[in-house]
This record gives C-alpha cells, sequence and structure tokens, in this order.
C-alpha cells in the first residue's frame, strides 16, 4: 500500500510517499517539497501544485493520499489561499482516482511522537531515527508529510479502512 | 477572442463561452451549469469541475478566463469551501495557459445594467435582449458568468490588456 502525505501550502507544499506492508512495515520511498516563488502568481503556483501531485501520482501511484485538514484561521485570506491550493490538489488525486483523507497536525504528530506535540526539528529527528533515515534527507517542510502518511497507516491498520468515513475528504 | 466567463461554486458552477471580435461583437457561443450532487464528497466535486474546465477548454480554446473575484464572506467555512472550487479551477486553467482574471459581482453586472444591480432574473432578461437571446437558453445560474465574460471583453478594450494586471489571478 502506497500513501502520499501532503502538507499543502500555496508557497510550499510538503510531500512524503510512504510504502506500508503492514502495521509494522513502514518505509518512507520519497519526500519533499513543492516550492513556488513568492512573486509568482496564484494561478502558477496552483499550475504547479497541480503539476507536481501529477508527477507523484504518475510515479508512485499511491492508494491514499492523506492530506492536512484545513484550519479555520484568524485570518480569512490566509485561509482561503490555503484552501485555493487542496482545491487545486485534491482535484488532481481525484482525477487518478486516489482516495482522500484528512487529518489534523496534532492528530498526525501523535502517530510520531505520542503526544501530538514537539517542534519540526524534533518530529524530522524522530522519524530519521525510527525509519533509519539520514537526518539530511528528512527536509523539515516535509517532517509534517511524513507523519501525515504515516498517520494514515496507522489509522487504515487499527481502525479498519470501513471507519475512516469521516477523515474521507 | 474567446472569453470563458466562471462562477465557481462547489456545488453549481455557471460558466459562458464569449466569442469577441471587437467591443461592439460580442457573442455568446454557450452558457450552462456544472452541477454536482448535494452529497457527493468534496473531492469529487473537485474532480467534477477541473473535468468540466477540461472540456470547455478544449471544445473552444479560450483566450481568457474570466472569474468572479472570491468574497470574504462571513462564514469562513463557506469562504474555504468556495476557495477549494476556485483552486481546482484555476488550476486546470492555468495547465491551458489560460490567462485568468477575477472581477468583483458588482463590477460585472456594471458590464451589463450600467448600474451593478439586479436580480438574476432582470439581468437574463437583458443579456437575452441585447445578445439576441431566446430567454430560455440563458439559465439563471449562468447570468453571473455571462456577466463575468463581457466584463472582461469591456474591460480589454477600454483599458487595454496591458492595464488589467491588478484583475490577474
Amino acid at each position: 500500500m502506497i500513501i502520499l502525505g501532503i502538507d499543502p501550502a500555496i508557497r510550499c507544499t510538503g510531500y512524503s510517499v510512504i510504502e506500508v506492508k503492514n502495521v509494522s512495515s513502514i518505509r518512507i520511498l520519497d519526500c519533499g517539497v513543492i516550492k513556488n516563488k513568492p512573486k509568482d502568481l496564484h494561478s502558477e503556483c496552483l499550475r504547479r501544485l497541480s503539476g507536481g501531485i501529477n508527477e507523484l501520482v504518475h510515479h508512485f501511484s499511491p492508494d491514499y493520499a492523506s492530506l492536512e485538514e484545513a484550519f479555520y484561521g484568524k485570518n480569512i485570506k490566509t485561509s482561503m489561499v490555503l484552501s485555493l491550493a487542496r482545491g487545486a490538489i485534491i482535484a488532481r488525486l481525484a482525477e487518478h482516482g486516489v482516495s482522500c483523507y484528512q487529518y489534523s497536525p496534532k492528530t498526525a504528530k501523535k502517530s510520531i511522537t505520542g503526544s501530538g506535540r514537539g517542534s519540526k526539528e524534533q518530529i524530522a529527528t524522530l522519524i530519521a531515527s525510527i525509519y533509519n533515515l539520514n537526518i539530511n534527507d528528512v527536509p523539515l517542510d516535509a517532517t509534517d508529510a511524513i507523519a501525515l502518511g504515516i498517520c494514515h497507516a496507522n489509522f487504515y491498520f487499527s481502525l479498519g479502512p470501513e471507519n475512516l468515513t469521516e477523515y474521507l475528504i
């Protein structure tokens, strides 16, 4: 089972590709970021996000995508720009028939730290140690995406796929 | 010049296809809606919106898209769902190299009524009369999209394309 973890944002979207054989066999195949320039138009950012997701889907044929849940921030403009990015990404995943799930940042972090707390640095260190990775191979911007991928794997095996409808997008 | 007018929404997106030869020769080639079922998952709605836009682009090869500007509504959840739809639509248009512009509902309506006011019914009647259409061929849900298309044509010719950067998405 391949899970694509995605932490969407208009300027820097983190992603991870997780291979899961069973609850105790989780391997990180790839992780990284899709970056956009600060001055690029939103349309150009969305084109690049959509294209980046397309490449990942073609390369890894994921079964599931696990996205960070949208937060209702205090700044409505920021929340709406984040939703633009989510819309472009989810549309592309759905076109390819990849089922999309969402989890809160805290729920995702709990899959790594147990407490749901911890800085990006701490979580990156933990991930590198648990999954035998070189810490330099875990870009900080991708740690949330890795946590999201592992979170979906855990939920899938602990609750069963039929009990995850509340997380479906 | 072909302009695609789009009034985005997750459940019912209005569209129009406008052919413009010059400021006094505007023809409505097509208009309608992309509808989604009330209970469909957001991912399915976004897939259908993206696919619908794709078909329109393939069929009409528009030069420009004119979208309704996102409003910062009181209900942040509604505004964020609208942004999901916009994100899926804009990403697809950008992939095809269609330049995307946005205008407020009032600005768009002014292109038809002068005052920027008027119900959907009144605007549909005006559009049918000005553009020699059967009123039954102007679905109410598409009137805003028609106004958006005509608005971009008017701005393009009155201000010049080089002066429309503030409307670029």
